[in-house]
């Protein structure tokens, strides 16, 4: 059962260690050995925003599981230790100490590839000085310069679900925060209707959201540090300057090794999480492309949910496992400010972008009874196939309870359910939870309405 | 398409007035009538412990529509007018009106039986004394009667969800409540290993739990009015005693009209709310039998979903429609003081009672990432065909942002999905909302891990 030898993983966080771990578990005879550029292992990125914001103190939450804990469950991580070249046909890595900046040679005979993402600066003079706060040494630096100076000033480029959750920690942490964003729209990954009430939420606490608006420069100060951001709409004083515009797939090593991309820019893999043509080499997580269910085409989504199954995924295969990853549907859930978000499958826009005819109904509703506390409004957006009626996708925003709803539709959508049985499936009521009808079912009895009078 | 003439409805709470408005709405040719037996129309009974609890005061809101409201919408509604015999070869019924006493006949081309359930007394001394607090109207004369009265003591009979609701709003009320009931664990419809988190959160209110637990007698006053009661582990002093020691369908009036009732004792139907063997006569709600899909059998459960559901579907197909009530699967959810607790499909117990090998696994996880404020466990149970490893049935226990996630695996249920495939469903992940893998995907892979030991 088990293919012997020696496992190294290239990257120590999500895809990698649960690479690592699940290798590790399934053949004691292995040698697993991780190299990580960084000086952490296994950390939630997705965590730094409610850390800057304050919510919690100590750092090391963010970290699940330390370079140490895995090198007692019998991995060898190499922590600042970046890999600069993969060769494939001798099946060695090149790596290099970045504390003594010696390299060495390291062979392999199982390679996992999980080199994580990288962000994305955008290319306008004085971007360098800007924060993109993506691991936990840099949210700790971020930190404790809000602790230490006297900043009034923030400045997030990029209205993502990730800069509206730091523009939020911003603002918790009393500072005067701008968001920016070139698109005429918060939150791109939602259909316009619904972005706009998260909009509303952002600035209901006091954030000054500036949509279709470019950032043309970061004015510093004689010593390199933010001063003021040039917008196509004025300048914006920044005494911090936070950037959430994206990143992209860490796939260079990958591509310079002969590895095959996609034209997501992400490390090609089949359903097995190997890399068509190198036996033994797989890749897994942000640098890695996954197969879009409803989309039919691959696509490069950097979460750390995937990139947990993927890795793990890996680590079964890499050791004489066969389990396939079955793929994503774009599930993804955020709290905005007063408001919970979230979507699953395709947008309205989506679909258009990649052709797919749908219809799309939308309904507001309460998360509770109405004469129980704490009822607030929630809003859903369903997107079905004409003529069938089949679940394509689904986006929620709405107050405290609305956005797990989000799990229901990916389950409906994962499984092929049309929108007409969703309407009667046999979901929970009781008064703290829901209307007696579930807000969900509301919005499938819409969708199928607006269904039946298209196919009419 | 419609069937004009006349619609008479039975009963005016969910089922019944679901019917009605449709059955309105689709036919504007049609006469709609209904008999309501009390003087409320549409309310909700699942609203009454909050109400006695203190969260909301106006009882007035659990009415979701009043009578003049479906009058202005052009149904006839007679409220305090009890149908009391049916003629269905006549096509007539036979209705009083409660104020003045006098009868008289009523024809229909169309009948909707929604009778609803009423609450089974115990059969013990003093029972009549005691309050099953069913309706708007009993619910008013006890918050009443609690507000005025110097009441200390209370004894809840029956730990199912309503008793253990009523019990924490009389906890909130001020007053010493002690919960009895005769099986060995509270809230039957849990497997014991999940009730027992239920009794905790009870107890942690100050709720006296007493299982296993027969009452014997209620003790009453020379005004006729609780004193104490006894159990067979002692004398409790009681003030006040709510009953909830379950309904039974109200299926006499049908059955002595000669319509058929299943062995639940509710009145039998097809998938079309039809009464088998009668042209045009429908039955629907607490009082009529549902298909359910896990079981492969008819079942009476009384819930405001399948009543509202069911309605609707009796409404449209007696005005001429064509639509299949799909049947439940034993759904609930309920918030028992700091826990919320769900269910669906079928409990352990419940496949052992009909003879349905499964398997099963539980895990303990938490609602949130580890550092985010509020993270509280939660469990989920999980129970699995053996050897396809198809969901059966699931049931959680656990703090705000628990229960509602039952819809999930209420959807997986419905679907047929197996344990191994829901493992890998791409779910919803933020640190407000999980752990990276969300605790049904990891109770997914602890069954699925069970289920492959079984199949070995």
């Amino acid at each position: 059962m088990s293919a012997r030898g020696r496992l190294v993983i290239i990257g120590g966080d999500a895809a990698g260690m649960s690479a690592a771990a699940i290798a590790r578990r399934r053949d004691p005879g292995l040698e697993v050995v991780a190299f990580e550029r960084g000086p952490y292992t296994s950390y939630s990125a997705c965590g730094i925003p409610y850390y800057i914001g304050g919510l919690f103190d100590d750092p090391d939450r963010l970290v699940s599981r330390s370079p140490d804990e895995f090198r007692e469950g019998g991995i060898d991580v190499h922590i600042r230790t970046e890999v600069t070249e993969i060769d494939l046909d001798a099946r060695t890595v090149t790596v290099r100490d970045l504390e003594t900046r010696s390299e060495r040679r390291e062979g392999f005979d199982q390679l996992v590839y999980a080199t994580g993402a990288e962000a994305a600066l955008p290319n306008v003079p004085g971007a360098q000085a800007a924060t993109p706060v993506r691991t936990v040494g840099a949210a700790e630096r971020f930190r404790a310069s809000l602790e230490l100076e006297k900043a009034r000033h923030a400045v997030v480029i990029g209205a993502s679900y990730l800069g509206l959750e730091m523009a939020e920690a911003l603002v918790m942490r009393g500072l005067d925060v701008t968001l920016v964003d070139r698109s005429d729209q918060v939150m791109r990954t939602l259909d316009p209707d619904l972005a706009a009430h998260v909009q509303d939420a952002a600035e209901g606490v006091g954030i000054r959201v500036m949509t279709a608006t470019a950032v043309q420069e970061i004015h510093l100060d004689a010593g390199g540090r933010p001063r003021s951001v040039q917008t196509s709409d004025g300048e914006l004083p920044a005494d911090h300057v936070v950037l959430s515009t994206g990143v992209r797939p860490a796939s260079e090593l990958a591509r310079a090794a002969g590895l095959a991309l996609g034209e997501t820019g992400a490390v090609r893999v089949d359903d097995h999480q190997r890399c068509p043509g190198f036996d033994g080499v797989f890749a897994a997580g942000d640098c890695a492309e996954s197969w879009h269910r409803v989309l039919r085409a691959p696509v490069n989504i950097q979460l750390g949910t995937h990139a947990n199954k993927q890795g793990r995924v890996a680590g079964t295969n890499a050791t004489g496992g066969d389990v396939a990853f079955p793929g994503v549907i774009g599930t993804a859930v955020s709290k905005i400010c007063r408001y919970e978000v979230a979507r699953t499958g395709i947008t309205e826009r989506e679909a258009a972008t990649a052709g797919i005819p749908v219809i799309a109904a939308e309904v507001k509703d309460r998360t509770r009874a109405g004469y129980y506390p704490g009822a607030g409004p929630i809003w859903v957006k369903l997107v079905a196939e004409p003529g069938t009626g089949r679940l394509l996708g689904g986006q929620i925003v709405g107050v405290e309870g609305a956005a797990k709803r989000i799990d229901v539709l990916a389950a409906c959508v994962w499984s092929g359910m049309s929108v007409a049985e969703l309407e009667l499936v046999d979901l929970a009521y009781a008064p703290p939870f829901s209307g007696v009808y579930d807000p969900l079912l509301v919005a499938a009895r819409s969708t199928t309405k607006a269904v039946a009078r298209e196919s009419r």
